[in-house]
């Protein structure tokens, strides 16, 4: 199972100074979609880091204008860019054809859609399906067995993603469950005193 | 009928061209998604021109953070911001919240959307509700009755924006319909080579 940080509602220096930190360190290093908005894809471009060993994930949420925007954000320096599950068929297709001609990947956040929309787009072979727990929802979010869940009703879709205040023990359970392919984490590793320190733990319950 | 003129996919310095233009001359002027995630609010908030008459659109698609994007939306100076009618309830309560305690106004992206979805979120009074057709999708798109169908499906929803592909002969329909409130227009003024006189048309045919 990959680790994913996610950098959040940070300045953008800060996110460079736990961005350089990190690289080598976790798999993916994604800049969450607080950096997007507050300084745009030409910003990042000029001034962010950039990394040497880590893959970067830029969280876009695109859900229309999918070819521009994804032309953009991979423009821009980003390995995977996501894209909303609610958007269009049309604009996923577009964005996973511009994903696949780039040689870059897709991602698709599964945020507040229903399971006939998923049956719909199942199809994305080489995207990754980000199961999602909105920041807006304070409900408590059982990953693991969200996780299961999805599995189960979704077979045929393998590389799977999870996000929702994921701390250490949850990693853990999450690898051992062998299902999940990536473990994003946000504020236990980007806002701990010591990021590095936090991702190092973590991955070592990470298989 | 106000006429909200889009302006998407230029450089900071061609949108401020094109907003100092129609500042005063249309209602509503909308920096598209694409200046958002292009330039970030960061950086509209320190370097778009700023409006004396017309009043201010970011069209940010919020679809999660809601607290968080409005904050940082109206801090750069937008009069009035979008979220997705896709977002979770959570989501659209928190964003109505920010809107209503900063005396802005929230705009609700139908994209993508059930009926049954806008029936749920159909009361928050003091939005503006767009109908909006995907720039993705290619399908011919009639404002005049998709504003009557959604009218007679939503009587109780009475401050409506359209957007689409919108043309003078339409803007002009629209106005004599007398239901939509607000009609949208992007390319066909932001892009025309004289963006102030085609916004003169508009205004001609619009009561």
């Amino acid at each position: 199972m990959k680790l994913q940080a996610a950098i959040d509602r940070v300045s953008l220096d800060r996110a460079n100074e736990i961005a350089k930190g990190l690289d080598g360190i976790v798999d993916i290093i994604e800049l969450g979609t607080s950096l997007v908005k507050d300084y745009g894809f030409e910003t990042l471009k000029r001034e962010f880091v950039g990394l040497n060993e880590s893959t970067l994930l830029f969280d876009g949420k695109t859900i229309d204008e999918g070819e521009y925007e994804f032309e953009k954000g991979f423009e821009a320096n980003a390995d995977i860019l996501t894209v909303m599950a609610g958007s269009s068929i049309d604009t996923l297709s577009k964005t996973y054809e511009v994903t696949e001609k780039l040689n870059k990947q897709m991602f698709i956040d599964l945020l507040e859609v229903e399971d006939d929309k998923i049956k719909q787009i199942a199809n994305f072979k080489n995207a990754i399906y980000g199961l999602h727990h909105s920041k807006d929802n304070k409900n408590a979010f059982d990953a693991v067995s969200s996780v299961a869940a999805f599995h189960k009703q979704f077979p045929d879709i393998s590389n799977i993603a999870v996000a929702g205040g994921i701390d250490v023990d949850q990693a853990k359970k999450l690898s051992e469950q062998g299902i999940a392919n990536i473990v994003i984490v946000g504020g236990k590793i980007s806002g701990a005193d010591d990021p590095v320190a936090a991702a190092k733990q973590f991955m070592e319950v990470i298989k």
